[in-house]
């Protein structure tokens, strides 16, 4: 028997991957959950069929969207994580001694349960003494937030569907809100390559422009993800990604990575020309 | 009618376009030859049904072969270029007025053929007076040339089936011996991510850094290669990919480029921890 999951990257673009068995299919009341076992990427995570994360290349994801915030702001205290409920990013974020509190809001509690269970590797650290989870409405519970956090990882489904309200003007000005005033947002952002992605990150970058003095993109490739290359916002107070980054700082941690270094933080700024003239295009 | 183009991109994941119409099917004396039109990226050029090029992304990879090494050896003059026979690559070199003569050694005299049909934009430049086509096995036609070239492009297929041969310790002496003294070599160098390219990569990379005094590689997105992820080898005899740009030079000459960037030349040999690791250990 040949049995493969395949996800339509766009509509005339298919990615599909073997399956060896599928561990887990659920339906919670935002969505469908689905865990798949596969040869060539591990375990594999989908919400409502889009592919949310695989063991083999969550470590791009994981990493690039909190050591770079992590390593620009050097003090970073407390943390709002949104979404993430597979545990991979709070993971990440338990790794820094400076952090005392991750405040986890995920709305799909089905979610985190069928992590725990099925991607152990990922959410082993939920249950780090400084992580607090909140099953909750993310715009709900910011919007009770002033002047709390020193970062906010906004690590969201696509913005079409149950996360749209995360890609909102309204949505970053509660986040803006609930910063101190060196506070850092990083979101992840889509992919420029396809129409409907492109479009997407145009409207929520505008927002982000919109909202934070300082704003901008930086870029991973993750294989599983539409086109193999996605983005994420770097949205901030006071530190500049680049020229606030103390490189020699974040070596003397010796936090070990599989993907993230000092260099490839620089680099990840630097985009592709028809890129940049897409940001441009919104940021005028 | 749904007609879908699907490659393996390893064994067990598959990237499908969906095609308009099945433009142009032959079988040369080295190859099975497919030129596809399809909705997202509109022609396709498959060589025994891989993906080597389509209108929608050839930018990203002829931009980022040819820049790269025109923007660090400021005087290229002579040219060799190996396989390239859609011409892709011969359009983005004759955009520079230094160009004198450009070598084109393809075997396979179908795939040009089939691409002034069916892909004219991009064999447009094939007619430049500078270019000379010859026919023939670049091994055999390189090894009669000593101190002859500025710049060698090795645009060849991957190094499995009838390009294997352009992988080799003997071939990459071969073509040190035909560049100048200030000589660059550029080569596609694969994909590192999964297994089978990332062992390809590392085989081709420990033969080049054996031959060349200076040998890095460097990345770029390509969405319809595999994992979208690839990579670029740089061997020089003098010039450093970054030390020896001179960012200001290459502005100075006003070409318009809708991937390459003189940022992102900088940041596309920032390379990921865990391709940094593969590197390193053949190159110890």
């Amino acid at each position: 028997m040949e049995l493969w999951f395949s996800e339509c990257h766009a509509p005339d673009v298919k990615h599909s991957l073997r399956v060896n068995r599928h561990l887990y299919s659920g339906k919670s009341e935002y969505q469908q959950i689905d865990i798949f076992d596969t040869p060539e990427f591990g375990r594999v995570l989908a919400l409502d069929g889009n592919v949310m994360l695989t063991e083999r290349d969550e470590f791009i994801y994981d990493e690039m969207i909190t050591h770079i915030p992590m390593s620009v702001h050097k003090n970073v205290k407390d943390i709002l994580v949104i979404g993430a409920g597979d545990g991979g990013v709070v993971k990440e974020l338990t790794r820094y001694d400076t952090v005392e509190r991750i405040d986890l809001v995920e709305m799909d509690g089905q979610v985190i349960e069928a992590c725990r269970t099925y991607l152990p590797e990922n959410a082993c650290k939920l249950d780090d003494s400084r992580v607090h989870i909140y099953f909750d409405n993310a715009l709900r519970f910011i919007r009770r937030c002033t002047d709390e956090y020193d970062l906010i990882i906004v690590d969201s489904n696509d913005p079409f569907g149950p996360s749209e309200g995360y890609f909102t003007r309204e949505f970053y000005g509660i986040c803006y809100n609930a910063l101190h005033e060196d506070g850092i947002m990083v979101n992840q952002q889509g992919s420029p390559f396809y129409k409907h992605d492109a479009e997407a990150m145009q409207r929520s970058h505008k927002r982000i422009v919109n909202t934070f003095p300082i704003s901008r993109v930086y870029q991973a490739h993750i294989p599983t993800y539409a086109a193999g290359y996605w983005l994420f916002g770097f949205a901030s107070k006071k530190y500049h990604p680049i020229e606030d980054f103390d490189e020699e700082h974040w070596k003397s941690l010796h936090l070990s990575t599989k993907y993230y270094t000092t260099k490839l933080h620089i680099g990840s700024f630097y985009l592709p020309a028809y890129l940049e003239k897409m940001l441009e295009e919104v940021e005028a």
